[in-house]
């Protein structure tokens, strides 16, 4: 055992799973910023965000490529803003720490009547004490596993920091650290021989004898299965390359969710587009209706992964669900608790008898992902349909596509992705305005990690106001994304639901995005090259012509789009025409 | 009684109390925000924000003008995003009504394991049912009244609505009502000839027999003092016309606290500077010394406003506190519970013999705004210390001055304020981002109660990085505020605190605001005028000569401050030299 400074552990630890650590400072968290200076910008690094809710946008981000991500924010002002982040980050399964600098220990015991300190809300009782831990109380429904740092047990912290990283890492959910304002200078007792502990079994409590009885039985019903489907879904986010290399050998039909693009390699011959029941790529069920059993893997079924309200042809289906916590047999069978898909699928392959499992031919896939649009020439404007097709052929290997909650997210089933590319976005939690954070967070973690891939973001207008200063970031953190935005003054979806001319679905119509970069702190278009189109073959220009994708700088693309043009897996969502 | 949709009887009713309602829509409000569209704009109106949190600040912004404020979001996305700033309403006492599209009672009662819809965050055991409240309960400490309408009880709804308006407008804190997304369009019960019931006593439990003793006692003690002070706080926001009136009529010497500015009228010969214990007003403590008796009205102590850690007069005076909601006689008397300043204060004006009052001398006021500073000749830049002066020199009656919570906050008690003039801001809370948004409201405010008084903001570059977007609106919405933009290249207050030189202090030094209002919609300068100063001649020319004040433009004024540059008086706060 040895000692060192709280912060310093607390970034030696962060150094170990992540390199970049967002957030914005403020009194509360100072003395913690300052231990980040102890390591090397290669090793571990702040980058300080406009504003928290930002910041949680961009660790989420961050967390799709890297598996992990964190931000710091100060006592109330601060993590109350990012509290929707932390919020989409559970919804959406991204594995965030919020680390928040609280009041000092002193204040926490030295609270008493009227001595109220700033950032911190008054009771209702106004010559009431007020609570120093009324935030801390607010994390509960957002957070998978919460420490809330003291001095009384410092013996305990280095556990305490150590499993909070644990837990979010294997519940891939977020998790928040509280830590007063005092205590990152303390000297705490440390063993650094200790390493994190990332095992599945311990921590997500997986119930070994539930596991291996559904192992048995789903390897009984592969062996007797002629054709059997795969079907990936979101809590299976590890393992992907174990995945890909078993779904490779046996030439298995395989599918992605919404949620889950990229996770099956879709460069697969057996691969057969993505599965959303009936808003599935075009012809996709009718291919997945060959398979005469389906395993369902890191299953998570809500409204919009599952398009619940419309019908699944896995009613008739003989299929099982292996989620995160639980397994299904059928779409109504009862739920068998204490079982993880990825602890599941490890015993899979380890018990799996090559020479038993079916034969399957490769059949062309037929998936369509083109929704029956005509091909339209380049002298039409861009719509919501052609610009999938184009995306679709220009896409790259190992691309990363970032949809903002826009019209265009509904486009998603019918763009092709190439081997190796990933898909960031909320499509469950839809919080309009995570895209653009969340591009400067993947595209941090590509540069820390030295992945190839470029960094694409599909970006609605209406929803980039909501959080538009983050594109200083950009320029400040030296990332050159490609930016699609989608400009139809306001609101599209909104007003397809309701009120198509209301005032309260438009924005400022003349919001100049070819030049915002330029103020933002592009002076003199260093860092930036910006184009505005509206026809198909201008934007065929600038895709194939115009951009140089290595030349490190952002790429703006305005795209001019009719106010009322959405796609028509959105129209189908809700019912319209 | 007769029948009235429910989202058109909220309007109605909110239109008695507000003429503008801010937010932003999301597809669980988009069936209230249609009936806004059943009134004239000159009624009620929806003002649509960049985004939510942005959306809390403005309606803060405009309830501080107006004495209410209203916005609308949507289901956990949007509510969540907004939550700091309801927090800062209640910490300041802002009277705010937030409402929040919620999921449909089909939803909430449909609930079933594996039916999660969007928006809405799943929970831990992933096979579970959610929870559709689970925002709802989040409010709990932000929110001094609660509603959540449902379709149970119909005929309640109109006394729900009616009650939460009522108790933010008497508690001046923040309410919530939310309301599922099918029930706008619901038929309810109305007796239209209710009127809705400010009544302070019964809304605040107040004590009738307590407060009848304490006006006793204070009335004794005023008639027997020679020279009785009054200390007006932030709690004294009402009747603020019947104060100045006895403050004139008896020529007692007063003050305000930093959080009520311009509540007592501070062009009053007997008004003597601001009280902030330590931190007062240059010359302000010597004259209090004088007083014999203290009457602190609208008592609200907090760290900020009492200053407390410093040393306080008041512990060696006579003096009696009258808060929100309890009196103490001396700074260690015990609390007596049950007493409002408003319901006080008519009990005194109604039992006081104004014959028996003191008479008291004028005295010419020795309060020196300037902090001892030297004068600056036009050469030198401009610095926070001769800005005070300037803006001291060139504050006209009724203006309104925003303060963010920059650095330039803490001179506020050398800047001497004209009559009518208010402010407006978080010295507590200190939520940074605040000012930009509260300024569209405050303006909106003032446009549409047809005041008088220009809207000046003092916004720092680092706060202002945080809700930027926020300036197109004052494009769409037209507003006419003068903008102080006070560059110094980062987060300087926390550069004193800690870390100067280090990059968590700092922002994208070239943010180019002089050109930033023509990329948010006023591409061609139609609707505004920037000027960037860093001589004090400079800015005193621009003041004076340039900007004209009546052309209904917004005016921007980018002031080049140096990195450290920050009043002494927050130097004094932190202890430093």
């Amino acid at each position: 055992m040895s000692t060192m400074q709280l912060g310093t552990y607390l970034f030696y630890r962060l150094s170990q799973v992540t390199k970049t650590v967002f957030g914005v400072p403020g009194d509360f968290n100072l003395n913690l910023l300052e231990h980040v200076y102890n390591f090397d910008e290669s090793q571990i690094k702040w980058c300080g965000n406009a504003n928290e809710l930002n910041a949680g946008y961009a660790a989420d981000g961050y967390s799709r490529i890297n598996k992990f991500g964190c931000f710091i924010t100060t006592y109330g002002v601060g993590e109350l803003s990012a509290l929707n982040a932390v919020s989409g980050a559970f919804a959406e399964n991204a594995p965030v720490l919020h680390i928040v600098g609280t009041s000092s220990m002193l204040a926490k015991r030295g609270a008493c009547p009227l001595n109220q300190i700033h950032h911190l809300i008054p009771p209702k009782k106004t010559y009431e004490a007020p609570d120093h831990k009324v935030y801390e109380k607010l994390a509960e429904p957002f957070s998978i596993h919460t420490e809330s740092l003291s001095d009384e047990n410092l013996e305990k912290i280095q556990d305490q920091i150590d499993s909070v990283i644990e837990s979010i890492f294997c519940h891939m959910k977020p998790g928040y650290l509280f830590i007063p304002s005092n205590l990152p200078d303390a000297e705490i007792p440390v063993d650094l021989n200790k390493q994190l502990n990332f095992d599945f079994i311990t921590k997500l409590r997986v119930d070994p004898h539930a596991t291996s009885e559904m192992v048995s039985l789903t390897l009984k019903r592969i062996y007797s299965s002629r054709n059997p489907g795969f079907i990936v879904d979101q809590f299976m986010r590890f393992d992907l390359e174990k995945l890909n290399l078993f779904l490779e050998k046996f030439n298995f039909y395989c599918y992605n969710t919404t949620t889950a693009r990229g996770f099956a390699d879709e460069s697969l011959p057996n691969f057969h587009g993505v599965f959303n029941n009936e808003l599935s790529t075009n012809g996709t069920l009718e291919i997945l209706d060959q398979n005469d059993f389906i395993l369902h893997l890191g299953t998570n079924i809500n409204e919009v992964s599952y398009f619940v309200g419309g019908s699944t042809p896995l009613d008739k289906k003989d299929v099982i669900f292996i989620g995160k916590d639980y397994a299904q047999v059928g779409t109504n069978g009862h739920i068998i608790t204490g079982i993880n898909c990825h602890v599941f699928f490890e015993e899979l392959l380890q018990r799996m008898n090559s020479k038993t499992m079916p034969k399957v031919k490769t059949r062309k896939s037929t998936a369509l992902y083109n929704n029956g649009y005509t091909v339209d020439d380049d002298s039409k404007t861009v719509t919501q349909a052609n610009l999938s097709q184009v995306v679709s052929a220009q896409l790259r290997e190992n691309d990363v596509i970032i949809n903002e909650m826009c019209s265009f997210m509904f486009e998603m089933p019918n763009i092709k992705y190439s081997k190796g590319c990933q898909f960031v976005g909320q499509p469950f939690y839809g919080s309009i305005g995570y895209a653009l954070p969340a591009t400067l967070g993947a595209s941090l973690a590509i540069k820390d990690y030295k992945k190839s891939g470029r960094v694409i973001l599909f970006q609605g207008d209406g929803s980039a106001q909501m959080t538009l200063q983050e594109l200083a970031s950009y320029i400040r953190f030296e990332i050159d994304p490609i930016i699609f935005m989608l400009n139809n003054s306001g609101y599209s979806v909104e007003r397809v639901i309701k009120g198509p001319t209301r005032s309260y679905n438009d924005i400022i119509v003349d919001w100049d995005w070819c030049n915002i970069l330029s103020v933002f702190g592009d002076r003199n278009g260093d860092r930036s090259t910006s184009y505005k189109v509206e026809k198909l073959g201008e934007l065929k220009n600038v895709l194939t012509k115009r951009l140089d994708y290595s030349d490190g700088k952002i790429k703006m693309v305005e795209i001019i789009l009719d106010r009322m043009d959405v796609p028509f897996g959105f129209k189908k969502l809700i019912g319209a025409n």
